[in-house]
């Protein structure tokens, strides 16, 4: 079952049978090194969770690293559930964007696109990023790109993304202090909340809308809402992600605000996971109403409740929550015929 | 679960989801015709193996006889297997090539390619085959064959074909004597070796690669070595089959040193069974790793242990092994979604 976050059914039971381009885009802020700031990863490697992430998406083997990444609770990666999609219904192409990357991925015959975008600094020392670089690249790859699949699913790996993601929203003038998710069941708040804090302060009045994206924000969103607005509604886009993908679309509403400009976003949507829509410590939907465009979002039905895997236990407790697409992932499978058990033997299988 | 024989997972896994044409070459050497050589058939009837198989894999009929080609033993033929995916999991196209069949199929709405090939003779009589003509009818094939698909899986069925494979290895140089597969799970040595023996001593030192060919070798492997160098790369191809289709390998390294020619073999791989690559008295990996140009090799984790059916659990104690492309068909299977048991239930419903 497909539940509706806002909007109603009718785009994604219009992808129904349809073929889709998935699209994972990585990237790396040392954000993510600031202890105790994420728990997407491996403490003192959090670097290498995109690269794991994507290693063991394309060819189910984690090659930069012996384990696949778990954070310091036993919470599996979340790729894994995109993974077991892909095993039991597979994306018809499934593409790397290196929007930054400390370890390039070890795999070949996948189309890894390279932007020539290094990892951004941390955002409470400046992130330092060349944001109107980072989204002319995903303005032009947008206009660009092509594919014969009818729909792109675009998915995001990148540690502490949800905190430069808080802090995007927040710099552009949203009230969104408390929206945001965290890979915690309980946000750190004070280690969060100061990072924060440090980085809104680095931002100045004349700052325009890309100077402060490269002082608080990510490669990630920032690269994203160029691509969106390069494609220009021509392609049907799942936005495979929580609070992360709701920052891109906060920073497509703003750009649009400051350049007093109108987007039909008619052929965009949002998938997120349950985990996501439920949980306490934020609020998927209220970041969604914020937006002066209309949108679809939605999650699937699916929980670990009926396995029996502590590991996966901890999704449903609310540790991890999302990532890698996973939502989007889930609502692709259900869209084509999986059911909610097949999906949680195959995500078991890789747990052994 | 795919298993690598030689190089890694990453070929293999850039073509879940992708679609594919699946062509089947078939042709006749009168070397089957050799009592005991091969129980790729029906005694007295060999020739018609590649004639039902075609008709089996595309109609789910037999017409050319009125039962499924069966072993003596009983051992139904791997083109079950190579159905049963089709009926799971289509491929996008099934063609046929005649190389040379004494039995047209009684087939009509599939893509029969007529090369206008005639059977090859015996090897130890001398095959007779105008190889370098047939070489260049499978190279001008690839040069002009076009699919909208991702990529092709090309199969075979030709009765005794691992006898001329064992010649033609051989004739070529290779230390390969001891390294072929058969259809028998004890290879009838005597037969066998007497035949190619005798096959060896019709090479004269003045005779070319060509020459040599068309001593002791048959349509489908020379075809398709021309077939593989005139597509140059320029779509991926999934060889299916044993140490057959490694042979075909073996005809294209060779023709390469002869012309002292390169070769990208970037978009080529093999894959057979595991009954194949378990097979004791065979070595399809030492075949592979003859050659001077890098392929990815593998093998799914297929077998019928968990089939009570008998005439299954005859393949599992080394009987049959591979033909029509029962490998590739079920990596084919297993990268698209299917499930080792949903395939076993399908080959048993054929079997009544």
């Amino acid at each position: 079952m497909i539940k509706n976050i806002i909007g109603n059914s009718d785009f994604i039971e219009s992808l129904r049978g349809k073929k889709a381009s998935f699209l994972l885009a990585l990237s790396n802020t040392d954000t993510a090194n600031i202890e105790g700031i994420t728990q997407a990863g491996i403490p003192g490697k959090m670097y290498l969770t995109p690269t794991l992430d994507s290693e063991f998406l394309c060819t189910g083997e984690v090659r930069s690293l012996d384990i696949i990444a778990e954070t310091p609770k036993g919470v599996p990666t979340p790729a894994l559930i995109t993974r077991a999609v892909h095993m039991l219904n597979p994306y018809s192409s499934l593409e790397i964007l290196d929007l930054g990357l400390q370890v390039k991925p070890k795999i070949n015959y996948f189309n890894i696109h390279d932007f020539n975008i290094k990892p951004s600094s941390r955002i409470d020392e400046n992130a330092n990023i060349n944001a109107l670089d980072i989204f002319q690249k995903g303005l032009a790859f947008g206009q660009k790109y092509t594919t014969t699949d009818d729909y792109i699913i675009l998915a995001e790996s990148i540690p502490s993304g949800t905190s430069t993601a808080c802090a995007t929203a927040q710099a552009l003038g949203y009230d969104a202090k408390n929206l945001f998710s965290s890979s915690f069941k309980d946000t750190p708040s004070n280690i969060r909340e100061t990072t924060i804090e440090k980085s809104l302060k680095h931002i100045k009045e004349e700052d325009d809308i890309f100077s402060i994206l490269g002082k608080v924000s990510d490669n990630m969103q920032i690269f994203n809402a160029g691509f969106i607005l390069g494609l220009n509604n021509t392609k049907k886009v799942l936005l495979a992600g929580g609070t992360q993908m709701a920052s891109v679309l906060l920073i497509i509403n703003s750009i649009l605000k400051t350049m007093d400009g109108t987007f039909n976003s008619s052929n965009l949507a949002l998938c997120t996971t349950k985990w996501v829509y439920e949980d306490k410590n934020s609020n998927i939907k209220a970041l969604l109403e914020m937006l002066n465009f209309k949108i679809n979002a939605y999650y699937p039905e699916f929980d670990f409740s009926t396995s029996n895997h502590p590991a996966l236990k901890l999704y449903d407790e609310g540790e991890a929550k999302e990532g890698v697409g996973a939502g989007g992932a889930l609502v692709y499978g259900l869209i084509n015929g999986l059911e909610k058990e097949q999906i949680i033997n195959k995500v078991e299988s890789f747990l052994g």
